[in-house]
Order: structure tokens, then sequence, then C-alpha cells
């Protein structure tokens, strides 16, 4: 092996230009990604690249993406330990690569020891400004908006790291149509009033204002998980929320009861097979009032509720507790967006969204998007 | 991070149940992988699987690809020195998975130390028999065969290992359409009677017969590159020659001289553009002889001169040599086809055919290979 | 010119099997065609066929449109008169073919000469029964149902028959796909409040119950359009209404005054360019009366509004006025469905929608559909 | 019907602007539509417009089809008589409408009678001047150049004049994608050297050099088709030849005799499935004779065999052919396509390259013949 020895080791907060991607501290050594689609970007003028990852892990391991000049070139699975991890080589020197190293799985409730920290750079260049997108978008939902089932054979049923994909998902498609910097907080079995085993604690809401609340475990309090998030750092023009699918299921699923307090929570069928009245309106108030959550912590942005990649029986719901919502504030940067089913052609692994899917919504949700980019 | 502690580690030759595709020594410990394309193949059926792998190189290293169940699921960079790479981890243990572990790059033959062998797996299960596709293809070409360029943006300019592709290439998706194995034997650059600038050295013909001569150093010959290959053990239904790319562009490059000896080499332009004719009767005579070798090795084979991916300068040639061997020999199992060319619309990095031309390329060449699988 | 001497002319009423779709009279003799993609069908068994029409207008006149087979073989303009337009000839005699005649542009109200009749049939052989399908939808909608666009190049901007399609339209794409028998009621310009130029008494919901209540003038009552249609004969499984994109151009029209009455109307904006909410509120209640009196008149039909293939402005009011009907009728066979938006890529003629737009309307729609009819 | 009293008749001759389109005569009065894709072309500003027309036959009767602004809007079989037929009507007087009437099916050999003329035109506006596009084509072939099968069902086995296109056929398509003028020569059935059921007579090559030497009888001597063509007057920068198919046909059908003199004729397989070599030699030297022959009559076109919509078995025989030309001759305008083959998915009626496959013909096609354009 040849020894390349203009190769000098950074720690990140020596860099003078890199941008993090995605809800996080401002920690630096090491930089955590919490959520999926989070990413360390970097336009390195050089040769040679390498970062230093430190991975942790009980049950659902990190993985990781690379793209150059935007185009993915690797995806790996990350072991345990602190390694270096090889970005790129033997490029010309003088030339600048956009680079992104990013977490291609969600933040992984499920597993407390799950971490994925980037340390040091190796590196035998000079990195260059970054500059912002014009725009910003915040995508917020649950296994779909992961990606899940974007990657594996459509037979694939486990549920593990290795199917979710945060480059090939709606949300980055969509803010690369529209030439948006973007952010997603999602998580896989999450609804907006309940999970899809009716555990009401699993709602993307509740957790709303943390850096990454939908963690837990003492490790994560350590990294910041738990702290506020700084809403004045970063506000999107937009917000997509694509939540209500967990919430559907619910209804056919058993109730959920607490081990600790004895309470239980279910959403209802009726007999003939509709929903029960008053759990919809549940479902409908929670709609609403994350609504509210989310005009409370981002004044400028044009909310948008997307939904239908896997059917739409709640849709009625939605709008009215977004109409509830408009009608109660006054507010009218608020609305609602149907996305094209999955069909038997676009279904991916573990009977999710495929990749064409995926591609279909976000050529739908781009263009309706547009209108509010424009009228900026 | 939690320990498995059913893992067990295996040399491959303890394993029952592999198949190694792709031309290689029958040295199993280690396996050394040394054409693109070539692989490891298990049927596991459990929970966990990783790989150990030994890579040198000193300029353009080895990457790999991971299939389960013929998905694509991880592409990385292989750093030297010998490490375990993950498979797959958190599986239902009972059920069997099948994996491919794809050297994603070309044999680098401008890199004696570029080395990518398998050592090891380390696994919790079972490993189950894997049975053979009804059909094989051997695909003989250059930088088009070897994926070169699917990968990477369009503005890439680099000649490295990470734009190319042994997954995402016409051999490997007209082979999965025939439902077919295969093996690959391509260099970029190279060609039928010399390489792109002129060298006459750089010719696939010349080695074909061994395992893998178009390597050099005693690093390769020591693992085997420059032995016969052995071909009884593997005989093709089908072999795809794509070359005369790189004997085109010769045309238009300056001439080559041998440091040695002095002597030189040219392809000559009339002054009128076109080729000089004794030069292209040379070529002609490049793909008679090739042909006529290929027969000598592979008696079954229907051999198809498939040409046309970057243009078709060198078409009417093609089919001279192809139609003298058909005279000279009486055989008749030797065809030309022309592929479709590389559109603005299809290109990929490094002004090669992109996915989009390969995946058109795929869909023409194994309509008309059908037809000889259908005759067997 | 070849005589055919086995020709023998049929008046329709002499005809065992025929069907006749489409909104009509049971008069045969002439058969008229009021709605766009209302068609005589015939299995015929024979070497030759011709039919007699019967056709006036003033300003609008009518096209056809025959399909042999189900693929389309001919299209023409039909000038006034009474004459024989040729079907097929020189075909095999002892095969059958499916023929259907269809009138390929809508109803023209502004027209009240516009007719579009067949007396006669010309043929060599036999007419053979003709199936029904398992299915029945009637699509109520304007100018997209009415396929105005679908024809002729980007930059046309008349007003004028020749740009409308009963064929390559989202409605009979949608039926096709489901294998269903169709009706089309449709109007350019018409809302279920009023019309794009605010014009209260162009809505569909007005005249439903009659055959054809859309046109004027007494030679139209002559034809029996302004007869009550006979619901018993015809029930549709599913209703889908496309309705709401001309009620919402009116928001942005100047408004309209009754020259006889004086009296005015016109849907209001509000200074901030939102909808004045009385008037929204205005076509919430016409959408929830429509779907009322639907239901009234088809006890069984699943009835779908389905909208957004030009943008979807009043879809929170659509949600609301089917919300109100489902909750004060307790009718739950009904829903809404978001439309694929037209973009730069998919518009036709005129501004509308064109031929890909109606196919992606047609996927997701008939998609959306297909579970009513399963759970039939 | 309201009448248009501005509307006034014009013979051809009167027409200070007109374009027609195709190989026929310099008469105008009536104007002869011989072959398909001939076609008159005017620019027309004024409201409405009528074309009378003169059609004859026995057997197989002609059809039109109108293309407005290049969008196809109309296609008709023609009955006998002399009649008018409408084309436009109700548009904005002052706009310029491209307006082309072209017969849509084949010059047809087996009905002398067959006739389509164009005497008149009446219309209440201004004809305004044609532009000739930058190139111009020249297509001859068979049955696919004359888009048999793009009209019709899958399953249609007629051989009738309904299921031809001169619109969406690989020669407009291609001409379009150039924006060349274009003509068209083209027999069904017919080869280069015999028909596909070994009648030696059906050779495009024979009557080449006349206006339309492919029919018979005393009409159309009348007519003038078998008058000397006027190459001086239309010379096109590239020749397109689409022959082989009917020639590789001949060698699986059974031989042909002529009835007056007795001679047969029989281009023979070998026991093996073969083809035998001196029949494939003939082919090889009406091949080199034919584009001899285009060269002799068209001094700066760049000729191109292009062949491979139903296959490619007689491939080398066309290389060797032009190759043979090419030496003898030193002429380097000649070359060799191979156009994509018709699958399953893009095959049309009678088993005939369907629209599907035409596109991708025509995209392959127009990418290649660019080069010929850009060099001029």
């Amino acid at each position: 092996m040849k020894k390349n020895l203009s190769l000098r080791e950074y720690s990140l907060s020596e860099i003078d230009n890199l941008k993090v991607h995605g809800r996080t501290t401002d920690k630096l050594d090491p930089l955590t990604l919490f959520w999926t689609g989070s990413f360390l970007e970097l336009n390195a003028k050089g040769s040679e690249l390498w970062v230093e990852v430190e991975v942790d892990y009980e049950d659902y391991e990190p993985w990781v993406s690379i793209l150059i000049n935007e185009a993915p070139v690797s995806r790996q699975m990350l072991p345990c330990g602190r390694y270096w991890i090889p970005v790129f080589r033997g490029m010309t020197a003088n030339v600048i690569k956009n680079v992104k190293i990013i977490r291609d799985v969600q933040a992984m409730s499920d597993d407390p020891s799950n971490r994925l920290q980037i340390h040091k750079v190796n590196f035998d260049g000079e990195f260059l400004p970054i500059e912002n997108k014009p725009y910003a978008i915040e995508f917020i939902g649950d296994s779909i908006t992961s990606g899940e089932g974007v990657f594996g054979a459509i037979e694939e049923k486990d549920w593990i790291s290795m199917w979710f994909s945060a480059v090939d998902n709606y949300a980055s498609m969509t803010a690369k149509a529209l030439n948006a910097d973007y952010r997603i907080l999602s998580q896989s079995g999450w609804g907006v009033l309940c999970s899809w085993n009716n555990n009401p604690n699993l709602n993307m809401p509740k957790n709303y204002e943390k850096i990454c609340g939908v963690l837990n475990g003492k490790g994560n309090m350590e990294l910041g998980a738990f702290e506020d998030n700084d809403f004045k750092a970063w506000q999107p023009d937009i917000i997509v929320v694509n939540l209500g699918s967990n919430d559907a299921s619910a209804f056919y699923s058993p109730g959920w009861q607490d081990n600790d307090t004895g309470l239980s929570f279910k959403q209802r069928l009726n007999e003939d097979g509709t929903f029960n009245e008053d759990d919809v309106k549940a479902f409908e108030l929670a709609v609403e009032n994350f609504v509210k959550k989310l005009r409370c912590y981002n004044n400028k942005a044009q909310i948008v509720w997307a939904y239908g990649m896997r059917g739409i029986p709640l849709m009625p719901a939605i709008y009215r507790g977004v109409d509830n919502y408009r009608k109660s504030s006054g507010d009218t940067k608020v609305s609602v967006f149907q996305l094209p089913d999955t069909t038997e052609e676009t279904v991916g692994a573990r009977n999710h969204p495929g990749i064409r899917a995926h591609k279909m919504a976000a050529k739908e949700l781009s263009g309706y998007l547009q209108q509010f980019l424009n009228s900026r």
C-alpha cells in the first residue's frame, strides 16, 4: 500500500468550512447524527479523504451512505467501534468534490445504544465554503419517510436497518427537485396520535421540541438528544407532515396496555368495519394540535400534511383537523396534499413503498410544493 | 454491543455449500477474486454473517458489492488490510438468504498489487446447496463491460475504481434477464487488436487462455493469475464479445512506442478522415482470429460479437472478420449484434454509458440472445 | 368500385343484438347520441359495415371515433346532412368484430342545433350478442371529463369541437382498466355551484335527472333530451364526480349578470387573495346537495368525488361538503380522491390536461376504485 | 346549419402557397397522392377549410390523416367518389394553421384502381408561404415502412388498409425528430431481390426511377405513375433503405412460378436450416446494385441501410453487399444501421411493429442519422 504523506487529520471543529444537516446538537467533536438523512457536508479540494466514525448498538446497527457530487457511490453497514472509513482517493487534487456522509437509517428508539458519530477527517487538501440552498424543508413522518423497504427484495420480512434508505426516498428526492436543504424527523410505526399497535406514547408531536426526543436512555441524554432544539438556528420554508398511516393501522391492531399503570389504549372499529367516531375525533384533534405546535415553533413555514402512500382511510379526518386549525387560528398557511398510493408495480420490501413509489410521490409532491416557494 | 455467541468462523474450504463465480483458481483459503463481477455465493440459513477479506493495492483499490436475495444492499471501498466486513445481522434465523459478495471493479492491470481475497466467513447457521442456473454466459469486453461510469456524477473525469460497477451493467443485467450464470473478462481501454492509445500488447485475445492473464507482477503470479484456465470446468452456452470501441479510438490517438524495443504502432487515419484500409484489415483479422481462439476453447457456445454502445465505426470490419471466420471454418454458431448507442439522455460519468444505457443494451441484447437458449 | 352485393340495410330497431351506451332515450330509429362518450356497440360477424348518420349544427359540429376490437382506427369531423360513413370493409367474413361508434365531443349546450344521430347500418353479415361488462361507472364532470385539449397542439387557443376526446380521456381509460361499462355527463366550463364565469345556471346538479338537461332548444326537446332519465334501467356501481375546477375559476372571474332579471352572481376573493368564506360555504353546500341528489337516484353506487387535475384549491371545501353529507345521512359509501395535477410535461392543448395527464389520472383513479369493485 | 359566406373554392393551381410532399407528378388539378406519407401542406390563415377529394378503388381503399399544427386530429377511410372533406372550422380567422392532408396508406400495387386525388380547397382566408425544412430524407421500405400494424388490435389478421399508418411510423417520426422533409417509397411484402413469397418482380429497386413504378394499370399510367421521376427537383440529404425482411421470409416460403413463362424462383434453405449460400449471394448482389442505383440518382445523399425491426438474419449479407459497393466504387457515404427488434411488449397488429416499436426505432435511427446532418 502506497502511503499518502499529504494526509492530515482534522477534528471537525478545526475545519472552517463544513455543514451539518439534520437536527443535532452544536457539538462537533464528535458530531452525532441522530436522525435519518442527517449528514456532514464538505466541499473538499484534494485527492483523498477519510472520515473517522464511532459506532455502537445492541440490536439495530447504523448504516451510512456517501454521495460524491450528488451521486451515491457507497452504502455500508457500520459495525461497532471507532475507525476510519475511506471516502475517496486517487482523485485530481485541485478539483472540488462535494461530499455528503449520510446517516442512512432512522433514529433507533428501540435501541438506546445505537449511536453514529463522526470524529475526524483525514484529508490532503483544503475545505471550501458550502452555500446554503435557497430553500429549507422539514419532513416529519413514519416508516415511509424513513425509506423503510426501499432496499431489499420484495419478499423480505425482517425489521432491520438494512432495508432503510435516507437517499432514495421521497423526502430527499423532493428536496433535491426543489433545490432545498432539508431535515427529516421520522419513526417507523409511529403516528400523530398513537403507534400502529395503539401505543399512545409513540407519537411524533410529543417530542417535537427536543433535538431527538424519540430516543431513550442515558447515553442519548448525554449526547444531548433530549435538549431543546434551537429553532432560531433553522427555520424551514415548508414543513411536510406525512403521518396517519400508523394511526389508521391502530384501528385494526389489538389494544395496547401500559405495564406500569395498567392503563390501556385502543382505536376501535365499529361492527360494520368503519372507524369509531370518537376515536377518529381523537385523531382529528391530534392533527389539529400538531399543526398548532408546528406553527408555534415555525413562524414562516407553509405546513403541508401529505398523506396517501399507503391508502387514504384517515384523509377526511386529516382535512377536518387542518380545517379546524385554520378556522380557530385564522392561519391560512396550512394545507393538505394526497400522495399517490403504492401499487403492486411500485411496492418495495416489507410491503412498503419501493423506489418507484417514492419517485412518483416526490414528483407529485414537489410539483405541489413549488407554488409555495415561487410565492416567497 | 451485544455479542452473538452462536457465531462460528469457517474457512471457505470448510463450507460444504458455496459457489464461486468468475474465473479464478480452485484455491479457497483464501479465494482470490480477480475479475469484475466475480463473486462468492452462499445460501445462508442463519441470523448473522460476516466475511473476512484481505485487500491490497498501490493505486487502484478494490470495491465490493453485496446482494441479499438478488437485491443490492451494500457497496463499499475496501482499504488495505485483513479484516471482517458485516454482511447481515438480526435476521430471522430459519430463513435462507441468498448472499453474493461481488468484486465491483475490474482486474487492475495497472496496479500489480491490487488484490481482493476472501478468507473466512463468520456465521451462526447452516449453508445450503446452491443450484446452477440453467444457462451460462461469458462476457468479454472493455470499459463498457467493466461498467465504467455507471457510478458517479456526469462531470467526473478521474479514472478511479469508484465509478465502476459489476452489478448495474449490461452484462449482469443480461445474465439476470436470461437466468444465466455468467463470467466477465474486461479491461478498460483494451481492444481486440490494440488499446485506445495504440498499444498492441493491451488486447484481450492474447491472454484468453490464462485465468487472469491481463494482470502483471510476481504477486499475481503467486496467486495463480497466469495459470491455464480450466475450460472443462465451465463451458458457456453463449460468449458475448463487446470489443472494438478502443480499437476505433486508436485511429484518433497518437502512436505508441515500445520503450524497450523502440518498435512503434499506430492505426492510421487517411487524409479524408476515413480509416486506413490496411489498418482496418489488421483489426478485421484480429476479430477473425479471436473468434477462432474462442471456439478453440469453447466447443458449444454461440459466439456473439455485440458492439455499438459508443458508436459503430468498426462494425463493417467486425462483420467482415466474423464472415471470414464463418467461411473458413464452416462454423455457423457465430453472429454479430449491434447494441444501442449511448445518448445524452443515457450517458453516465466519464462520458461512458450510464445505467440507463446499460439497461437499454441489456434489454435488446437479452432479446437477441434468447433465441440461442431456446434452441438448446 | 367493386359492389358488395351482400350488403343489406338495417334500421337499428331491426337489429337483434346491439348495445347503446350513454344516457339517451329508448328510441332507435334514429338513435340520438347526446353525451360525449356515448356510443353504439355491435358485434359484427361479416366483411363490411357502414353506418348512416344524421348531423346538424350551427357553431359546434359533432365528431365521431370508431373503435374496432377496442382499437381506435378512425376519427372524423361530421358535416351536416344525412349520409353513410364506412366503418370497415374487406375483412374476413366469419370473424366477429367488436365495433364502437362513439360521439367524440360533448353535448353542446351552446349550440341547440348540434345533433348526432344514427339511422341505419349497412352490413353483409350477422350481429351477435354483446355481454355487459361486470361493472358500471358513471362519470360527471367538466371540460376535463370532456377530454378538452387531449387533441391539438399545445398552442391551440380556440374553443372548438376538434380538441375534445371521448376515447383518450381518464374516464374511458379508467373504465377500460376496470373492465366497466360507463357513461359520461360533462360540460366544459360548468361547475357544481356555478360556471367558470359565475353563471349559477351552468351547474351539473340542476339537470341531473333529465336525459340530457344541459341542452337547450325545441329541437332537443323533440329528441327527448329533457325527459326524465330512466334510472332503473342503468344503475352504476360507482359514480365519479370530477367537478370544482370551474367553481374555483369563478373566484377569479368577473361577476355574471342575468340579462332578464338583472340579478347578478359572483364568487368573491378576499383582499388577501383567499376565497370568501361565505362563498366557499355556498360551494360546500352545493357539493353536499349534489351527493344527496346522486344518492337519491343511485341506490347502490359508491360515490367518489375525484378532483385535482388542475389544482386543488377547493379540496378542503369538497371534503367538508362530503363530510357533512356523511354525517347528516349516515351514508358511508361516499369518499373523496385527489387526482394528480397536470404539469408542463403532461399538459395538452388549451392549457388542459393532455393524454399523459389523463393516463396518470386513470392509473391512480382506477387503483383507488378497484377496492369498491372487489368488495361487491 | 350556418352558412359561411366567406368560403371560396380554389383549384390547387390557383393557390400561390402550397407544398406537395412525396413523389408525384407536377399536376395539381387534381393532385394525385401515390405513396404513403405523401401529402398536401398549407399554411392557412382563415377560419374554415375543406378539401375536395376524388377516390376510387376495387379492393383496398385509401385512408387520409389530417394534421393541424403538427397534431393529428382526424383519420378516416375514404369511400369512392368525389366529395368534400371538412378540415377545420370555427377557428380564429387571423391565426395561421399549418395543415397537412396525408395519404395514410401505401400505394396499392394489388389494386390498380386505387386512387386518391385532391381537386380543390374551400377556404375563407389567405394561404401563406411554407418554408422548406433544412433537411430532406427519403425512406425506402416494405410493410414496416408502410406502418402496417400500427393501427388495430393485436389479434387482427386481415391484410387491409385500415391497419396502416403514415403518421405514427418510424419514418415520419425520424423525419420529425431531425426536422426534415421526407418522402416514403414502400410496399408491403416486397424486398430488394424478391417478395416474401419469392416473386422476383416484387422488388423495390426495379422501379426506383419511376414516379410510382410499383403500381399497375392503365389508370395509373394516365395519372403519370410510370413517368420518370424528376430527381433534380428533390435531392435528399439521407436515404434510408429498410429492406431485407421479406427477402429473408422468402427462404421459408414456397417457390413462386410465373404463370406466363413457367419460370420459377425460390430462395433455398439448406438442410440444416441455414440459408443457401448462392441464394444469399444473389440477395447480397441485389443490395450492392440497389445502392449503386440509388447513388446514380442521388448525388449527395448519405445512404443508410437500416434493418432489424423484425430480426437480423440477412444482416451479414447486407454488410457484404454494402462493403462490396464501397470497395468497387470508392464511395464512403454508405453505411448500415441495425434497428431495434420488435418484442412482445412493442408488437402491433398483424404481428408487425406497433407504435412503441416504431418510437424506439425512430429514437435510435434519428440519433444515428444526426451525425450526417451535423457534418453538412
